[in-house]
């Protein structure tokens, strides 16, 4: 029996989020069905995360075990000639065995793109928050600072369901204006482990700021609240993109990306 | 009775390309429809050109006549918010009477797209020509070289209508590499006008250069045969963008573009 690590990049506009459901088509059941065609077995296979409806992928991570004797290159090409056209295997290594891409990952990085210029842009319509008036990157900035760190994110967390903590570590939380396209801006965030929500409840916060609707301070007293309803308005899914996973793998691609 | 000068941005993926048909959705159609909305009056629209299923535009120039007493910053938010989310307005001027995007264009810039990476990009499948393997810029650019200049075309034509002549002058054709994203290829074509399917007919003929299944004297050649079977096969629809339309006006806003 092996065990398998496959990079998947995907646009999420047409599917129901990750989460197989009976009646509506996602992701997963997408690449399980694909999987299917190609080794003749029906399998199973476990993501980092689930991605909402709408949220898109660059480097999300999938384990998955198969007794297929096809090597990673093969599964690889018959994958992207297998797959819609809205989603892409970007790497397949074998990894160790119980290998399991939830269980295991390190840390995540998202980015959530943000518009905000005085035209909406018609291309970027299901892969950017726009926002009808310019933010602020440096107030942007500063009130992003108190979130870096080991908190309890509780009041950043929406629909909560039961975990044994919601402390998480946020190694980075980056503001980025696109040199290039000037209208568009990044917030890019890079923890150890993310709660429901938690990138789109902390942006909506950020963009409170940013749009001088609220103080600076603000989102340090909202993570301070333990208290979700403290926090701003979720910002759409559409503007998400997970980037990538981290694992401690004795493996040549241990990270995702494209 | 004034007459109006629109630039508009367009995804085309959803649409049967301009030109209003009885049983599909255009965009001559959409706009036209949106305009009676907020006018009152069922208007005819001119187009400086029109675009094929799939292609896309930046800054397409449309002209109308209108009684309508509404300031063009009115009429360009109510298009904006009565238009589909894959087209927007960029901008709405009043033109000198007489004013015809098509008749008054001076001067266009097409960009084709083209992805050469290894793996496909899920989130251009529809703004890029995926072609599997490295292009060599180098070659391209001396390739494109013998084209530019005013030229009889004819070889580069595809299905071609009946015209008056078939000589256009090519002002510039560039070959860019996207420094922030090396496997994007733009290939520009800025003209006094083009036949039909003249750019991805062009583009079509450089890239079996690019990809080195031809010699780079070849597409002079092709140029030189004026006969429109001497060409290589024509580039798909979903790489193209109208960039911008160029017009001698009185005005403000001479050039559209996003």
């Amino acid at each position: 029996m092996r065990t398998i690590k496959l990079t998947l990049a995907y646009d999420g506009t047409a599917y129901a989020g990750w989460q197989s459901q009976s009646d509506r088509r996602t992701l997963q059941q997408t690449l399980e069905q694909a999987l299917e065609q190609i080794v003749g077995e029906r399998l199973r296979v476990s993501a980092s995360g689930r991605t909402d409806a709408g949220v898109h992928a660059l480097g999300q991570v999938v384990s998955f075990h198969t007794e297929s004797p096809l090597s990673v290159d093969v599964l690889e090409r018959a994958l992207n000639a297998e797959l819609p056209r809205d989603m892409a295997v970007i790497a397949v290594d074998d990894a160790p065995a119980g290998f399991h891409a939830r269980r295991d990952a390190r840390s995540k990085r998202y980015r959530y793109v943000i518009r905000d210029g005085r035209q909406p842009n018609v291309f970027e319509r299901n892969y950017a928050w726009q926002v009808p008036r310019r933010l602020d990157d440096a107030r942007l900035a500063r009130a992003a600072l108190p979130l870096v760190g080991t908190h309890d994110f509780s009041s950043f967390e929406t629909q909560g369901s039961p975990r044994a903590t919601s402390v998480r570590t946020v190694h980075a939380l980056e503001i980025v204006r696109d040199t290039v396209d000037p209208d568009r801006l990044w917030i890019e965030i890079e923890a150890n482990g993310f709660l429901y929500n938690m990138v789109r409840s902390i942006v909506g916060t950020l963009v409170e700021v940013g749009r001088g609707a609220r103080d600076e301070g603000w989102p340090g007293e909202v993570l301070a609240a333990v208290d979700r309803r403290a926090a701003g308005r979720t910002a759409p899914a559409h503007g998400l993109f997970l980037l990538w996973v981290k694992y401690d793998l004795p493996m040549a691609t241990g990270q995702g990306g494209q």
